[in-house]
C-alpha cells in the first residue's frame, strides 16, 4: 500500500476553533482557486497532489444525464437534476424526488445500488424510527446520483444492474467526461471505491478547481457540453435545498446567493465551488477530513473571489465565523477562517 | 481574543486514513507519556502548551465525590461512579443509572443543569423518537458526571442551585483537586466553559498525563486520594459500558482489558490514559479535534505501553487499524494508527 505522507507538509491552517480565548483545535490544508485556463489565482499547499474528491464531483457526474438526452427523456424537472449532484440529507422530500426519478423509468428503489442508511438529518432519522420505518437506499445521500445514472443507462438500452462497477458503460462514460473535464487521467491508477460503491479517482486539486471553472463558464467546453453545465448550475440554484438539505453548507449558501455560485461538500473534507460572476473555480481539502475547517475557509474564499453580491454576504459572514453554542445555548467559542488565511485572502 | 499557532508547528501524524491504497487523510497531534514523577517515557509535539482536557478529566473531577464521603452517604454502587466519570451515550442504561443517582437524593432531572440533548447514540435516540420522547437532561452525555456533583453538594449541606457556577463552592473543590493531581493552575486565565458549562481549564499535555500516571499508581497522592483513585478506576473497570456506551472506545478497550487500563475520551480528539500495571499516564491530543486520530493512536500507545496482557490485546489491534466498510459493506480503506508513530512506538 502506498503511502504519501509528503503533501501534508505544506498545508497551512484552513480554520481554527475558539474557546476561552484559545485555539482548541487547528484544520489545515490545501486551496486552491483556478481561472478556466488553469491560471492559478489564489492557492496555498500542494495543489499537484492527488485527492480523492469524493461527493464534489457529483454535479460533473450529472453532466451525461443532460448530454445522453435521458433527462428530457424521462422528463427530469429541476429538482430533480439538482438532487443528481446532492449529497442530501434523507429528509422526506430528498427521498420522495429520488423515487419519483425512478418512477419516470417505471422503476423503483430497488433498482438502486448505492446501499441503504439512515437519514444523516438527525431529525429526519428520528421521523421514520417514529413511524416505525426503516431506511431503504432512497434515504442514501447519493440516491438522486444513483437515480441519474440509472436514467443514463435506461435512455441508452444498456442493462442497469451492476451500474456502479468501474467497467459498466455508465460508470465508463462518467470516467470519460471526468477525464475531459478535468484533464486528469480517471483510470485504475488512482481509483477507490466511495461510500456508494462507485469508483471515485484521486486527482489534483488543480485539475479539480479548473473543471470547476470551466463548469462555471463552458469555456474549454463544447457547446452542448457549455450548455449541460449551465442547465445544472441553474437546476440547482432553483432548488438548493435538494443539494444537502436542512442547514446544509451548500443549500444555506445557494439559497443566499442564487446562480452566483455553486458549491458542493464532499465526504473527508472536500469542498468545492464554480463562480460563473468571475469565471473561477474553487476546490479545498481539509487534510484531517473535517467539514467544519472546509467550510469556514469556503465561505471565505467565495467572499473574496465571489464577485458582486457575495463578497458582503452576512450568509458566508455567518459560516467565516461561526458562534459555538453549548446544550444551555451559552456561546463558548467559534469555528472560524484562520486568521493567517484571512490576511493572505486580503 | 488571544491566539496561538505556533504549537501546532511541532505536532506529528497520529493516524492516517486510508483508500484505494493512498492516504486520504491525516490526522496530526500530540501524544505524551508520564510516569508518577513527571519523567516523559515518550512524546511528540508540544507538551507544554496548554490543551483543554475537556471530558477526559472527568475521573478527576469525580474524586471529590468519594472523598467528601458523598458516594457512601448516599450509597452509590460502582455503576454508579463509572456513570459519574463517563461521556455516556444516553441509551437507556446510562439515563436510568443517572435518574437512580438523582433519586438518592430525593431528586431528579431538575436538579440538572447540563442542559439536554439528543443520545448521542443513534439507535437510542431514535428508539426515543420511535417512543414519542424527547431527551431530557438525563440523556446529556454529562448527566453522571453532574449527578456527582449534586451528590456533593448534598452531602456538605451547600445549596445545589447554580453548581455549574465557576464560584460555586462544589466548582471551586473540583478546581482545587484538579490544581492538586495536575500540578497545573486551574483559574480565570486559563478557563472556558464546557458543553455542559462547566469550567474548563486549558493545561499542558504533561500535566495532564502526569495526572493520570498519578491516578494509576496513588504516588504523590494522599492515602484517601490514593484510594479515591482506585475505588474509581475499579468501579469503571466492572462497569465499563457505563463510560461511553455501544461501540465507543472506552466501553470496547475497557471491556477487553479490565484493570489493566482505564481510558477516556474528551470532546475535540483529547484522550487519556491510565495504565496501573506500568504506572504511566498517557494524554493525547488530535490537534483537528478528531476522535477517530487520537483512538487509533492511543491504541497503539497502549498496546506499547500497557504491560502485561494488554500489548497483545486483539481488541485494540482492532482499534489500530479498523477498516472501513461503505454502505454496501464493501471494504474501501481503514484508519490506521500513523506508519511514523508506529514505527517510534517500535
Amino acid at each position: 500500500m502506498t503511502t504519501e505522507h509528503a503533501s501534508h507538509r505544506t498545508d497551512a491552517p484552513l480554520a481554527e476553533v475558539l474557546r476561552g480565548g484559545r485555539v482548541e483545535s487547528l484544520h489545515l490544508g490545501v486551496i486552491v482557486v483556478s481561472d478556466a485556463t488553469g491560471a492559478i489565482v489564489f492557492s496555498q499547499g500542494d495543489i499537484d497532489a492527488p485527492v480523492f474528491p469524493r461527493s464534489t464531483v457529483k454535479a460533473l457526474q450529472a453532466l451525461p444525464l443532460i448530454e445522453s438526452g435521458a433527462a428530457d427523456r424521462f422528463g427530469l424537472i429541476p429538482e430533480d437534476l439538482a438532487l443528481a449532484c446532492a449529497s442530501h440529507a434523507g429528509e422526506p422530500a430528498h427521498a420522495a424526488a429520488a423515487a419519483r426519478i425512478l418512477g419516470r423509468l417505471g422503476r423503483d428503489q430497488t433498482s438502486l445500488e448505492c446501499g441503504a442508511h439512515w437519514p444523516t438529518n438527525a431529525a429526519a432519522a428520528r421521523g421514520l424510527a417514529a413511524a416505525g420505518e426503516e431506511p431503504c437506499a432512497l434515504h442514501n445521500n447519493c440516491s438522486g446520483k444513483h437515480s441519474g445514472f440509472i436514467c443514463v443507462a435506461c435512455a441508452e438500452g444498456i442493462d442497469v444492474e451492476g451500474y456502479i462497477r468501474p467497467d459498466h458503460p455508465v460508470m465508463q462514460r462518467v470516467a470519460q467526461t471526468m477525464t475531459e473535464v478535468t484533464g486528469a487521467a480517471h483510470d485504475a491508477s488512482n481509483r477507490g471505491v466511495d461510500g456508494c460503491s462507485i469508483p471515485t479517482y484521486a486527482i489534483p486539486m488543480r485539475a479539480l478547481a479548473l473543471a470547476y471553472a470551466r463548469f462555471a463558464t463552458g469555456q474549454g467546453f463544447s457547446p452542448d457540453r457549455a450548455r449541460a453545465a449551465e442547465r445544472l448550475r441553474r437546476a440547482v440554484a432553483s432548488a438548493p435545498f435538494m443539494v444537502s438539505g436542512t442547514g446544509g453548507f451548500d443549500t444555506v449558501v445557494m439559497e443566499a446567493l442564487g446562480e452566483r455560485a455553486f458549491t458542493k461538500i464532499g465526504a473527508e473534507g472536500v469542498l468545492v465551488a464554480s463562480l460563473p460572476q468571475t469565471g473561477l473555480g474553487v476546490a479545498i481539502k481539509c487534510r484531517d477530513g473535517g467539514l467544519r475547517g472546509a467550510e469556514a475557509a469556503m465561505a471565505a474564499v467565495l467572499a473574496r473571489f465571489g464577485g458582486e453580491g457575495v463578497s458582503d454576504s452576512p450568509v458566508l459572514a455567518g459560516w467565516t465565523e461561526q458562534e459555538l453554542r453549548n446544550w444551555n445555548g451559552i456561546s463558548v467559542g467559534a469555528v472560524r477562517v484562520a486568521e493567517d488565511l484571512r490576511r493572505r485572502l486580503g
